[in-house]
């Protein structure tokens, strides 16, 4: 691991130290100070000059201050001569921005694919992103890890369900092609919930395309945000006779009441990985947190030694 | 004033009507909210397509998101079809990271002033900026207003003081091409602040260069920060014999203890602009605030009219 080094910044510490051990190689010393304005000061305080070096942040809330200290440190570290700066984001923020939706909307998920090009990143490694186009909105290199074979091993080996009885469930139509990817792991058939809303101004309906009766269902979705959908979801599965049901997700947002209605909901228990931190006030007996940091580690080790890291995806 | 549009974002609204005002146009729609879990959205709600469309807003407390912001309207502005997308930063924060100070560092000014190009400015009007070299920072146009003549014409004609007897006080040796300006104004003659440190680990030294003996002292800065410096230098200028000091600055800073710093000072005025929003609590009867709101609507018109602004520089 010679001209290596890995950086942590503010929004994931725990996940950046547990990717150095994996990678054996301690994490490079740098200082992310805060001015009493409140602008933001880096400094690396070890040579980087000829390093391939792997700055790690999820763009994850405070977002904004997350997105600034990492644009701050890849200028920092592209001035400082390292050979390449790539930047390891497992929870890439803004990414539901990602087209017009309605006029005069910005995109911001490809705004900030180029504030990060411009500030001087060579390469991106990503996980889960919510749409997988969003690779195309970086000119650089992009690496695109997935966590469906993380999730799938927790169902198949640790979980303790019955796997003879599972049905996988997408909770709509975007995240279908996931939830095939994961059926196809637990060999298991899948279910969507279609849900539509009759007239305006009427409330939303969930229809399930797909026979949940006596199974244990598994919802899957990339980002867990305030959990609205996930608890509702959970319920129409047992309405429709579902046993008992789980749920899981790459992205623990987890805004607002988002802990409050897991607890409160049908789901049994809901997995998810460390992409986002979370913090104590958020931990819960029903949430079980997956680490994908053998994963970063092994890809970054990979990239460093210029081996395939496609192994590494399913 | 046809196919002219200006926007306000959340850092200075006050300021941005006032302009408005000036301007003789309304301030354009648009919204913007935070999701739950921080991110920003913005919405344009009135065409622009073919306009010349001015956004104001300073890079001020809170930095981070007051950037972003800016960064996205721009991304938004530009797809929304203006004909030029003009970005007026009344504070251009991160200004004081304009060059390598130590190793490894990075120059934050200067990624500030891409990531603008990279969401699409075509175009930046400034004030004041901490140096003057940061326009070369910038590849887009660029107009930097100055706020001398602001200052100037309150002491001249607003404040009652004699004018026979004014000298002009530069509080470090990067300030003194401003104090010069002032003085030219005032028919005063300068003087500076020297600081130094003996020996290192041993407090600063603040020696006056010039004779303040009996003088009413106008001590004149960009950035009046936590306002530290600016006290003691009051202290000395009083304890070298100046009958009284004034102070004055562009850009109300103000963070930390600084208001209480100014109430605790031997200084009787402190004079600001309204490039930075004062809040409520730091408001006091010491510190008094003058409106560039007339000299950047005056730039905005004369930009959008393709007139020169030159004259409105001094
Ligand atoms: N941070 C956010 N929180 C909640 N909703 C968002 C967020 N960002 C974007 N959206 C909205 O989510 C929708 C896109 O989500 P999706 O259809 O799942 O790709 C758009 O209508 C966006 O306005
Ligand atoms: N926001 C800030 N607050 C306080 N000090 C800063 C800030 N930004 C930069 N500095 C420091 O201020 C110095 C530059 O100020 P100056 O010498 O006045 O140009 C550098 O040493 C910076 O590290």
């Amino acid at each position: 691991n010679s001209k290596l080094k890995i950086f942590s910044l503010n929004s994931n510490q725990e996940l950046a130290e547990e990717i150095s051990e994996h990678a054996g190689i301690p994490l490079g010393k740098s200082s992310v100070t805060h001015f009493s304005d409140g602008e933001i000061q880096i400094n690396i305080e070890e040579s980087i000059r000829g390093y391939d070096v792997f700055i790690v942040q999820s763009t994850s809330q405070p977002v904004n201050e997350n997105l600034m200290e990492l644009l701050i440190m890849i200028d920092a570290v592209k001035r400082a001569s390292a050979r390449t700066v790539n930047v390891v984001i497992p929870y890439y923020g803004y990414a539901r921005q990602d087209r017009k939706a309605r006029s005069r909307e910005p995109i911001t998920a490809k705004l900030v694919a180029n504030l990060l090009e411009t500030a001087g990143a060579t390469r991106v490694i990503v996980l889960d992103l919510h749409a997988p186009q969003i690779q195309g909105f970086f000119d650089i290199l992009i690496d695109h890890l997935v966590a469906v074979p993380l999730l799938s091993d927790y169902f198949l080996n640790e979980s303790g369900i019955d796997l003879e009885n599972v049905i996988i469930v997408s909770p709509d139509h975007g995240g279908v092609t996931r939830a095939r990817k994961m059926a196809d792991r637990l060999k298991a058939p899948i279910a969507i919930i279609d849900k539509r809303r009759p007239r305006p101004n009427v409330a939303e309906v969930m229809n399930i395309v797909g026979n949940v009766e006596g199974k244990t269902a598994i919802i899957i979705d990339d980002i867990i945000d305030t959990a609205g959908t996930i608890s509702i979801a959970a319920s129409a599965l047992i309405e429709s006779g579902a046993k008992e049901v789980y749920a899981c997700c790459t992205h623990p947002v987890l805004s607002g009441p988002a802990v409050q209605r897991i607890n409160d909901s049908v789901i049994k228990e809901l997995i998810i990985t460390n992409s986002i931190a979370l913090p104590e006030e958020k931990k819960s007996p029903k949430i079980k947190q997956l680490s994908v940091a053998r994963l970063l580690a092994e890809t970054i080790v990979r990239v460093h030694e210029q081996k395939s890291v496609s192994t590494l995806f399913d």
